[in-house]
């Protein structure tokens, strides 16, 4: 299977009161892969929503991944999870459910190369640019994009204040994929 | 399968910085259940406790339970999960894996019989008396243990301020076990 190219992280504080509204605007957009973060949910409250953004996603035929939480993942019969650098390995998802897509945020060529060999099937490579979600990270730059395509055999999406007007210059640097929050609310 | 009657409660700050030694010493008193409940550890902390304790608790052939994280207890093959009263419903553990043992914990008798409609396979009840985990929490008392009891046809473990004193007329109050944080380290 080939992953889709752009890849959409939601974020309630940014997508408004009207969450599934926006994120189905989102996915008219043609957005097929979607990661659901939302860390500051109780478990109730992130499987409720959880199982929306589900069965929204799967009217749009898109993928649905879940920040971290794989137990989640399973409840709702995601496609995935996606991993913070400081969660527990990638394998160990794969151990548990081998279907499920493993996304990882790399935020350095060292960590990129851990995800790949932990068995990731995709990682985000961030901050490229500076970015309004992390104002404090210093960005990473096309160099280091550029850099890490090279060196993983694994998708790298580039992620963090990328604009419809820089994802070519991104793709000219390696890029497998866009991932974002703000650039799909535009 | 017999669940054991004695479940134990893990707490890092009252278990002090040896954590591992004191769940060993409680594991030597003969106690066969326990439930790793560390809220406040981050996902990566969480999952490297859980695999020493996995291994601890294997060694004295006792059942190990994670609260509320079913990825985690997946992950280092726990025996199951034991889900907070504000969580996600027991059954969707049970869809997700039906060799999961699903813990409860109840504070009335109409979240116990929701536990049991549910799937859960037992319940612990609380607190029963005053107890210093909780101080807060108004004690239910043995009249609403009798009840319970006597209403849900799963196990029901006491908890909340129990002592060793105390487990005779939680008993004859229709407790099955004796579930605890402090008892056990006494």
């Amino acid at each position: 299977m080939e992953l889709p190219r752009l890849y959409a992280i939601t974020d309630r504080k940014k997508y408004g009161e009207n969450f599934l509204e926006t994120l189905e605007k989102i996915l008219k957009k043609g957005v097929r892969m979607v990661q659901l973060r939302e860390k500051d949910l109780k478990d109730r409250e992130l499987y409720k929503l959880a199982k929306e953004v589900r069965a929204l996603t799967k009217k749009y035929k898109a993928l649905l991944l879940i920040n971290e939480r794989f137990d989640i993942a399973l409840a709702v019969e995601a496609d995935g999870v996606h991993l913070p650098e400081q969660s527990f390995p990638p394998s160990v998802v794969k151990r548990v459910n081998p279907n499920f897509i493993v996304g990882f945020s790399a935020h350095s060529l060292e960590s990129a190369k851990y995800a790949e060999k932990e068995g990731a099937d995709f990682i985000t490579l961030s901050p490229i640019f500076k970015t309004s979600s992390h104002p404090e990270a210093q960005p990473i730059g096309l160099k280091t994009l550029k850099e890490v395509s090279e060196k993983v055999n694994i998708p790298v999406y580039a992620l963090g204040g990328i604009t419809w007007e820089k994802i070519k210059v991104c793709y000219k640097n390696g890029a497998y994929g866009i991932a974002g929050i703000s650039m799909f609310l535009e």
